[in-house]
């Protein structure tokens, strides 16, 4: 009983069976944590649930390499003063064609999933499906929940990761069927500051928030230049507005912790002093699946 | 007759009554031209029409000072080869809580619209409507619509812009309930290169596309210096996934052009040698309302 009182309690987005479940399931067992999994109404509502105490840790997406940044995650990381990042973790998003077990390829009448999967699937489904009827729902989880409560005659099928299909005991009819490898998505696991494991300097990356006095090309670039100069790698930029007035923007850095701590922290205080405000939301590690 | 047939062409994202048909009616009235508006399902429809011809040019919002970028109007321009930008509109969003002719405020009981009106006008909200039932519908339009289908008994109000409550034949309960003045969108007047008014060279703005080798702070920092050492002001930097593999990106660049042609050619020079592509989207004024 020990251990199940003092399991981690760590937040994701709901519903079971997305996408970022099966990250998180993915990334407990890669290192062998027994964490219990607490579904979130969305992403701001995980990132509160961790401010307030409520739980450990949450585990949130920031980037999937089609379709760019996660808004809501950037936005409420810049306005936290309380979240740091713990680790990255970057996961090869994998989509299935699951249906009930009686359903065969050849059945298949109608392709329920989530608009981007729908669309990352295109060609597969235009070569092998291509009179086959197409039907939006609001999650993959949704899709292979109508697969699961349709009759076999109705030749019901969904595309949704394997874990979808396992809670709703789908069977597999077509494996990787995405167009594009590079379908990747990265997640941010995130704690409270003040949580003494939650702050290491060790680590892959570092990401700093601030915002300039002017976002004209020569203000950035000397920004820039305290990184280049010291050789520190950035591995990426994304701007947000600073929700002041059109035209004002905070800018993410993400850094490389390639360099020695002392040269590092010369950098950061030659860009704090560029800055209106700089956050660093810590030094993490980068786990990749 | 002949006036008619010659009106031009515009599409615009639909339904009839959404901020952006209210931001192009107002364009129009601006710079006294009568043009047609065209409602297009979306905004790759809008600039789909406009590459193949159907269009004369696409009216297409491109930036919110509290949302961000639209992202699929920057990916759509990263990847067209025939579309440039004619002028930008920056238009100030409008909020008017409106009912039928009849209902009064202490009448309202149910309030409609859009989740993000909704959160923008969530003090006036606050104070004004404490207790009166919020829901969210899909558009602006659509809320304004329930409201005009509703009975007076019902007590429902939509908040909407102002062309949407005349469409309904609603009236102005409340107008301006925003709780931020800098709730302000950029819209892009879109056109084919090939046109021979599309492309002019005189103008407010430049924006410039390109793919940078390596997204590290040395070789951004080399990019921005191209513009910093010939004083060409940067008013805007952003970066969109390159969607060949997590971490490679492409940059847009909103440039003024406050410098002479030859400086600024140079400049694009300079940034097309340390890059992999560079688009140039044109050279366009800016009007503001």
């Amino acid at each position: 009983m020990q251990g199940l009182i003092n399991l981690e309690r760590v937040g994701i987005l709901g519903p079971r069976g997305t996408h970022s479940e099966a990250a998180a399931i993915r990334l407990n067992k890669i290192l062998s944590l027994d964490r219990e999994l607490v579904i979130c109404a969305g992403i701001f509502e995980v990132l509160a649930a961790v401010e307030n105490g409520e739980l450990d840790a949450g585990f949130v997406p920031v980037e999937n390499s089609l379709e760019g940044s996660v808004n809501i995650t950037l936005d409420t990381l810049a306005r936290s003063n309380s979240l740091v990042i713990y680790r990255e973790f970057i996961w090869t998003v994998h989509n299935h064609l699951m249906a009930k077990d009686g359903v065969k390829i050849s059945d298949v009448k109608k392709i329920f999933s989530h608009p981007q999967p729908l669309s990352q699937c295109r060609k597969f489904l235009q070569q092998t499906f291509s009179n086959v009827e197409l039907a939006e729902t609001t999650s993959t989880s949704r899709a292979a929940e109508i697969a699961a409560s349709s009759e076999l005659s109705d030749g019901y099928a969904a595309i949704c990761s394997e874990r979808a299909g396992d809670l709703n005991n789908l069977v597999m009819l077509a494996s990787e069927i995405q167009d594009n490898d590079a379908n990747r998505t990265r997640f941010f696991e995130v704690r409270r500051r003040s949580t003494k494991k939650s702050y290491v300097t060790t680590g892959d990356k570092i990401l700093i928030i601030c915002q300039i006095d002017g976002s004209h090309a020569g203000s950035l670039c000397e920004v820039l230049k305290e990184f280049a100069f010291r050789h520190v790698n950035m591995t990426r930029i994304e701007s947000r507005p600073a929700r002041t007035e059109l035209g004002e923007y905070i800018f993410f850095f993400d850094l490389e912790n390639n360099v020695d701590r002392r040269t590092l922290n010369d950098a950061l205080g030659g860009v704090k002093r560029k800055s209106i405000w700089l956050k660093d939301l810590g030094t993490f590690p980068v786990i990749s699946c």
